[in-house]
């Protein structure tokens, strides 16, 4: 049911006229759909790292030790003074260094990105995102009114340079840039430099915002780092950096922070306030704990390593059990590899594959979920991160049967 | 420096009309700036549980024990399922039973507000608040472009009798009545019975939505309870209930729920995924254990002796240190009480005493930061659940001195 039927179907409601734009997500649907299954499945479906990529002990370790009354009580809306401070010394080792008059920590990058909405997005506002992208940001720009104009990704990342063309179009430039521009979500290419360029400078004369969501960004497992926007372009105010530890620390914790031009910070405050008061404490105290304790970097090593070789096994399975019959992107990090269905697969609509393949013990986010206009039906998004490469074989495996049986 | 102004200071930004609306809240603010102080301060500002009052140690013995794996990944939007069932379970032993086709976990009451809004509340919408009221959830509705009406408050709650006169003016009815039925925050009051009737008749023939914010009605320590308004009108599709673990357990731990009419549930899970995904999953673990464990009656029937003990620390202390200077509220529960100077104090603008009090080491909420108006010059919140008595006298022994002080 859509949300437009939802809202028909309320008809006692005074709803808002955004309810009809509330269009959810597959992405996060499906924690609660393969929770609800009773049989075996191989999960490539979901965005989650790696059990064995999650320091558990650790984490539980720490919050046994080190939670008190402190922990319990409101935060700072901006964040908790600790978690700042180490955030700002950790990030001085990175590609994108900051300081505290930048950063606002938020509950996940996915508030992140309401905040960017709630800050720049007036109804009607276009808004550039990628085709296919994550679908969970494009829905929190729809929810405030966005129009969203899909660009479409090839292996250098978005189609930059068609981007002008589209937007001519609209008779009118568009008021945010949604990219994903590191191993993106959710076809694991990366933006060329000379896009991310291109980018900035049609941003620049557009006076549009950059929305640079980069989860993935410290998990490069091969190749050469691209410089990012925050390098290409320092304390540009038009940059609007959203970040996470969801996937290099653990989604459940929901700590992201935010990076954006000082003379936003206090609005940023105000509309987190609005939001939910504060990131909640003790997960801020725990995350803090382990940063302090210097293992971040050796963390990120190895989860490099565990997912170079899970995207190479999935890679392997791939070409061993559906050859020719599908192409795929070669990530260089992230989570996702993106796979077309081709031959004589070429005409399946992965929706109708999900309800098969799920059957069969299977589960991927098909292509059409991953597009808010619906397109790449042929399509699909594939998570390697997840799964050992003995389950990540069962599972291409099990998908080749599914695909079979449907042209069978 | 207002949101008006910080919007005007950051011309090259392309902010959204409903920035200058973000107007944060001193409430939450005042985290940050009591943490920066060095001094000594008594602190009546936050609505915060005693440290006495959250179970610290057992929180952390439970967190210490129970994380695992399972607690670091996504959850499902709608919330961890042992903790609904859970709370289905608790629930049923209070006024207000539910089931859980109307529960959506949330990430405390304030995301409750924001999910009330993002259904609702359209640009230009008339929403009903109480005066004074929580402007932190004022403060939401505004970020919707919401038009507010202040409805005063005496001692049976909103003056609901005054309400249809008042909307009269504007033209057209409300599309939501924002209401803090008991232990208001921040004048401590409770909405009697009559009241509480006529409000939902009024709601029935505007076809308003009724957001009814009680995070305090299970803290009654005198008195007797008044029905709820889920009570008086059952599965009302007009009722939006917004709750929280915040002021019972831990306002740390941001977690709290919704209870809505289950042809909305649908939606608020769409809208909370354009939010943050999912409320953050190990605190939800612990919450669960902790409740599943049992303790969580007696730890009510605890704090709620600890709190009556407090609040009649604070009247006494303010009758002999203000007497006759002063009028007060005289609350059956919550953490607040309601402060209105009068004689030769009732001159004095207590935002001008807030920086006298806060530099002689006590803390408040100054009554304009409790108006969307600004109403209430010469009144201030107190919360006396964060303060043992002989700290609560010694905060009313400097009040009294401040005061004196301004009119010396």
């Amino acid at each position: 049911m859509t949300a437009t039927d939802i809202a028909r179907h309320a008809p006692s409601l005074p709803l808002a006229g955004r309810a009809k734009d509330l269009v959810g997500s597959m992405i996060d649907s499906s924690t609660s759909l393969l929770a609800a299954q009773t049989h075996d499945i191989v999960r490539f479906a979901m965005g989650s790292p790696a059990d064995e990529a999650v320091p558990s002990e650790e984490f539980r370790e720490i919050a046994g030790t080190i939670l008190d009354a402190s922990s319990f009580t409101y935060g700072a809306t901006e964040g908790e003074p600790r978690l700042l401070e180490l955030l700002v010394k950790y990030l001085a080792g990175t590609p994108d260094p900051s300081s505290e008059d930048r950063l606002v920590i938020t509950t996940g990058g996915m508030q992140g990105l309401d905040l960017a909405c709630k800050l720049f997005i007036d109804p009607g506002d276009l808004v550039v995102v990628e085709s296919p992208t994550y679908t969970n940001g494009s829905a929190t720009a729809l929810s405030y009114g966005a129009q969203l104009l899909e660009v479409p990704v090839d292996d250098e990342g978005m189609r930059v340079d068609m981007m002008q063309d589209l937007v001519a179009h609209h008779h009118r430039p568009p008021k945010a840039i949604y990219t994903i521009p590191t191993f993106q979500n959710p076809s694991g290419v990366t933006m060329s430099l000379e896009r991310r360029k291109a980018l900035l400078e049609l941003a620049h004369r557009w006076g549009s915002v950059i929305i640079d969501d980069d989860p993935y960004g410290l998990l490069r497992f091969s190749g050469q780092d691209i410089p990012t926007f925050q390098t290409l372009s320092p304390q540009d105010p038009l940059l609007f950096s959203v970040r996470t530890f969801s996937k290099i620390l653990a989604p459940g914790w929901r700590v992201g922070w935010v990076d954006a031009d000082p003379s936003i910070r206090q609005l940023l405050i105000n509309g987190k306030q609005a939001m939910d008061t504060c990131t909640n404490v003790p997960n801020q105290h725990i995350v803090a704990e382990y940063i302090a304790r210097g293992g971040l970097d050796d963390h990120l090593a190895s989860i490099r390593v565990l997912y170079r070789e899970r995207k190479d096994a999935m890679l392997d399975s791939i070409a061993r059990h559906l050859g020719d019959r599908v192409t795929t992107t070669n990530p260089e990090g992230g989570f996702f590899l993106w796979l077309t269905l081709a031959g004589e697969f070429g005409e399946i609509d992965t929706r109708e594959l999900f309800e098969v393949a799920l059957a069969d013990g299977v589960a991927f986010i098909p292509g059409p979920a991953l597009s808010p206009g619906g397109r790449f039906r042929n399509a699909l998004r594939l998570c390697f991160a997840s799964s050992t490469p003995e389950r990540i074989d069962e599972g291409i495996k099990r998908l080749a049967g599914s695909l079979e049986k449907m042209v069978a």
